[in-house]
């Protein structure tokens, strides 16, 4: 009886995705806990710290199925954290007390700490899939529209022409950044940690640095300078960069949400029977993803706040703090990868209007074009007085709801130097898109670049 | 498979519990969508704007057993919410097409925020009793340890004395107005929502209002004056409520965390074996409810961020910010929840060691209260005089790490004007509580006067 | 050279206000401390505990002009905190050593506190005359526009209709419920703070109660049952109701944004020459005001985690807590003070263009009566037959962009039962507000009895 | 009069810094302006774009003490934004109404956001002077304090020996792990803007690329592929990197904070006469820098939140959600700078008394050292039998208050196989320091491999 909106078995596969929830998963985490007890136990026989019997006999039980999980969850109650139970579980699956050579060296946050870089790694591989999964569709987007015209919107008014490849475009330069910042943080966040009580490893006397070594490279994960218990600014870059990666979602959403509105009608989300769709409003087509992203990157950002709260540490092993990440961090990859999967879902199908974005730069009879009248004409009268005059053409135009051009083909002093023909011309959008095709093909170049 | 901490089957019941997390629960929640659909019915049916007969068949069937949970899933991804879900569920089991007269004039987030309003009450119960609770043990402690010197700490430096029951009847203070909140705040969040599609009950051609007012009847809310689909301030405000409620916890958190520790040693959670306790350090009783506590309000603080943030809702039925909510609110709860399960398992047992608060208070060798001393010989040397020798001697007695009172009484200055046993009198923190015993009475007669 | 938005020479008049930065200012902050300061001396003088010569010779230099500001910065630097420093001043100014009677029994955070409540208590003022005053220019427009009909939009789709006065009413509710907990929260919020260093008045050794009462009974404020120093409730409490106060804000700002939409151009924000226009593009109107509100609210919400943050206070004087509220205190009624204002700015002279809102309810050629026309044929055609045939023509009406009247007019099921007139009637979204009228007149009515 | 903490003349040096509250100045950011202004005149003249006479004129006047600030403010006041007062004051300036080709072909945008990199480029260089500090402070604690012993804690428990270069050289690998995000990220940052209207530089008939590399060049920044207006991935980046520098502060300043309590004394901020002492309780020593700091990076982690909000931006120019920038980023620059410089403050003249520290691990007579001497008797009597005898023999010594090492020399088991002098030397922390010292180089290696 799930009360979270992530694990919700209604909304769970809404807001996060399974593969996700998955990760993050008690048995997920469990069995990573068990994953880096054997592999302590094989480094530790290698080097001839534990008995390899031991190790083998470890080894073997290794495994999630072995463990009793209500058993778990009361010895965890009771101590406070899961691990031990996992240990003291583990040390009575192995025959002849080979058990008691489980853990050896270890501390609690240790196995805590190493699963969780490890749940980060393979969140982070989810993450990743879907930025590229996003950054190909953008890129198909920003390649099909790079020349199809629509008004850019400043303030909320229509201001001049961009084309809709231009704005996917802007989007997808976004995106790349995130994927060369995933690249570099990496290095960095999967670090494992494997350092005893206090992080100094004084209870293996000897092999003791050797066995952090061999248990991270059994474990494909950096080996710390130093511990890291208290010191969690990895995994704060982590939260960090899900916030960054849900803001470029939140700005998607935006413009999915506003294009969407019945006033606009420049691009849709997929359509799918009944989705989104009023039994009494057959007009309704809802931005029913953009909602969702809306709301679960609005919820990540406070989980950053609170992963940064998390760096406060006290001492060597922190009382209070290390535990928002446990509430944290499962939360900000989990609705994440909801907004992820929704993003994913509106740009592989998204309806985009061509003919209606033509309709909505129409709309005020030419004022988009303003700047480029008043550009054009200032070569034939001067940039100042083109602008001044051209200026006031157009609140004539608005107050006179007429088209831009008749009013601009009316007046004497501009027809002197240009035909109506000619004024056309610098009335039609299309002809206003500035450098927006170059750029597009700047960002698509720096991702073929890759 | 949860993977969030509330609903791990590991971590539930240590961050949240399960009444809580029942309250929020798909089954609870989808029951209260039933409980309104059926008072609806009853409304309507007694009003005859829909036949008795078809009332009655659906009251029927708005029973969650009815509902095929798992198809409610699907309905809910394809239409985006889930209360069309269940209308469409529930028109199903009803015989003779007669279900049809069910959700009449209703729209889905009327059903929605009603029910959240319903869960929101149960949930406020729940806070309630344990306000109650904390209150209680907070009376106690103050009453009982009335008269126990401790020292106060200020900038975490010992300053002077006050009592133990001080320090509870200050917290004692806050929970207090926290109930109060609450007291005023119900009438305001326990409203229900019924508008229909944009709030107007246009869909109601007639017993509109009457059919709102006698469905908040049975439901036992308040009419609202008006639809609030998007006008969020009472939602937001039940999450300020939850997070001031956390601040206080995280206060009594803190201070227990700082007084368990090993080099102070005055309060200590309750013991249970092997709570909080390591297996290679025996020294060590780990304050593990106070570590849970500072996690869980740590978070929820941010949820009333992204509460508020739900707030910025657009037109009649918001784009997103609503469903901030549905993750935000749930989790505050069964945060707030556990924070305050926590905070009455350590109050209800909590360990008090008069003799090492004794002991504290004399580890500076009486600098505690030189305070009281300079105020004592004020009267005979002058304040400003007797400020400064007392100054002098203090600074004296912190380098020779001798007893002030020792140097005291070898001042010919001071004991021209007091014997060494007045001045051992003026010497003792017990004598310097001030009016820290009047100030426990006021608060504890504030708890009565309620 | 300020680098703040709040205290900058360009931005600050934007963002916030003259009065309530000069509520928070250095100035206004330190003459508190010197009318507390005074006022302590007062009502000790009158008790007889300090002598009544220096009670006056204190109260008589307890003004702003003669505390050297620049020394107050060194001293405060020095020292940490700025009450000693003024007490120092203060000291030095009385003749004959009288001043050594000043701050008699009082600790810095006494002063600072006790300032803080009063200046809370400037401020809220402040707030009240901006929430009185936007509840009026709400009424308002509440009753002026009762009967304009406009659209509904969900999700940001047309959907049914309402009116603009509904529109207003519905923010109204709101902004009666704030000033509602305005007046809750006020008598447990204006409550000073005297108890000395640990908060039990140890220091005085007669008439320490009467001392408080009478100090308080001077500044108009509650006397706290016991010391407050690190029990911070109220402080964040006061957070909390201006982040409530910035959510209703965001909300009125994010539709008046939306609804001066170039493609929308339903209302305006107040015309001013030059504000939020461009140079280049005469078509825009920015909503300048608006996109203020969204950025000062957008901060607020952010300031409420802090101060719930700054709760968590360790013992009886916080080691950084406190601190957080210097911070975020000023900083959250300056923003809500610049919101406020720039909301005043734009209901006082918001244009509304009625004629515009008609066209946009007819932009869908009546899709948005469809619900109307839905419930009209119900009893006729039985509700759901009536659901299909009209959910079938919509849809025929959105391929074909023809009117829905035309496409009814045209189907003989229909017509068999309703003339062309009667569809016609039923297609008026002025005869589809259902109670939108019957519940601004409760919200009105509501107001009026206060 | 300022209002806020930033910017107050009794706090402000406090709280953040001289230099680094010039950088987000009125005067520099409107130099900024000019700078850009004057660079893209010199740009345009050298590409024949306007006339060089134009530009040398236009280059003349670009300085603040040409520009008028009372009359920007009213300017600003009434258009919404300062750039355009600033072009039109400057426009007024030149002669010849050669001022007419400033701002060729650039939005107000393209000039804010350009100064506000510029501005970000001068504030990282101030942040990066610190950490270099920072990190040369605290590798020379670390060094010189590489083998002083002291007592870990986890859980606010006295766990196990560590030395105090250990805890400095944890904080250091957190501090040059820094130093690589902002090496990492500068080049995505740094970053020019420079668009026009809607960012496709349309308004430029010729020589549009080119002047945008042109302008980029003159400034030393990176031209971007595209616009960015409304992708703001990079300023948030930049907020991130400082709540990731504020979390280490932060458990910096909270260990020294725990390490200064009376009941501890390990460590101390640097003396300064009256600094953070108390005029009645001489025995205080405030921790008064990391109050500071706590109270600075908690607000700053809010920032980071708001400066993610600020991501959701609307089309091509945000409406709102760009001006939360305005606020969060000068705001979390300033505090961070104070922060830091606090944090300077402390590693500069942090006493260390090594002594107490010695003092200190003896507090529990040999507890802390348990761990050590199970895993000594491991080898004589198997590990599980040693840890069991061992534990028992703690319990005792905690309730009998004696020492470790007496009740172990009371063991006949134990002294079967180990003399006193033998268990003596079990006992010593110092001989319990495990890999600390080899890992406080491994830290310092890395940093001088830099």
């Amino acid at each position: 009886m799930p009360s979270t909106i992530i694990d919700s078995s209604i909304f769970g596969d809404i807001f996060s995705t399974a593969a996700m929830r998955a990760v993050w998963s008690d048995e997920n985490r469990t069995q990573k806990y068990l994953d880096i007890e054997a592999a302590l136990a094989r480094v530790q026989g290698r080097l001839g710290i534990i008995p390899q019997e031991a190790a083998d006999e470890i080894v073997k039980h290794c495994t999630i199925a072995e463990i009793d999980m209500r058993k778990l969850k009361s010895q965890t109650e009771r101590i406070g954290y899961p691990v031990l139970g996992v240990v003291s579980q583990l040390n009575a699956l192995c025959r002849d007390k080979l058990g008691e050579y489980c853990h050896w060296g270890a501390t609690t946050q240790d196995i805590t700490d190493t699963a969780t870089v490890l749940q980060i790694r393979e969140a982070l591989e989810l993450i990743d899939d879907d930025l590229t999964a996003i950054s190909a569709a953008l890129a198909d987007l920003a390649r099909r529209y790079r020349d199809t015209p629509m008004v850019a919107r400043s303030n909320l008014q229509q201001a001049v022409p961009i084309t809709f490849g231009f704005k996917m475009a802007e989007l997808l330069s976004a995106v790349e950044r995130h994927r060369e910042r995933l690249t570099q943080l990496k290095p960095r966040v999967l670090m494992g940690e494997f350092g005893g009580a206090a992080g100094t490893l004084a209870s293996i006397q000897r092999g003791a640095m050797e066995t952090q070594a061999g248990l991270m490279q059994e474990l494909g994960l950096r080996q710390p300078l130093i511990a890291w218990h208290t010191i969690r600014d990895t995994v704060a870059e982590v939260g960090c960069f899900l916030g960054l990666v849900g803001g470029t979602l939140g700005k998607l959403s935006m413009d999915v949400k506003l294009m969407m509105q019945t006033e606009v009608g420049e691009v849709y989300e997929p359509f799918a029977p009944g989705r989104g769709s009023s039994s009494t409003m057959p007009q309704k087509r809802n931005p029913i993803s953009s909602c969702y992203i809306h709301a679960a990157i609005s919820m990540v950002r406070q989980h950053v706040a609170a992963l940064l709260d998390a760096m406060v540490a006290d001492h060597e092993r922190s009382t209070g703090p290390w535990e928002i990440e446990w509430i944290a961090l499962p939360e900000a990859f989990s609705l994440t990868s909801g907004a992820l999967k929704q993003a994913r879902s509106i740009l592989s199908g998204l309806e985009v209007d061509a003919q209606r974005m033509r309709e909505v730069l129409d709309m005020t009879h030419g004022l988009v074009v303003s700047e480029a009248v008043m550009m054009g004409l200032g070569s034939y009268l001067g940039r100042e007085y083109a602008h001044d005059i051209v200026y006031d053409i157009c609140r004539e135009a608005i107050a006179q709801k007429r088209p831009l051009l008749d009013l601009l083909a009316e007046n004497e002093e501009i027809t002197g130097h240009l035909s109506r023909a000619e004024l056309a011309k610098l009335c039609d959008p299309a002809n206003y898109l500035g450098q927006s095709g170059v750029m597009v093909d700047r960002v698509l170049e720096s991702v073929r670049a890759k």
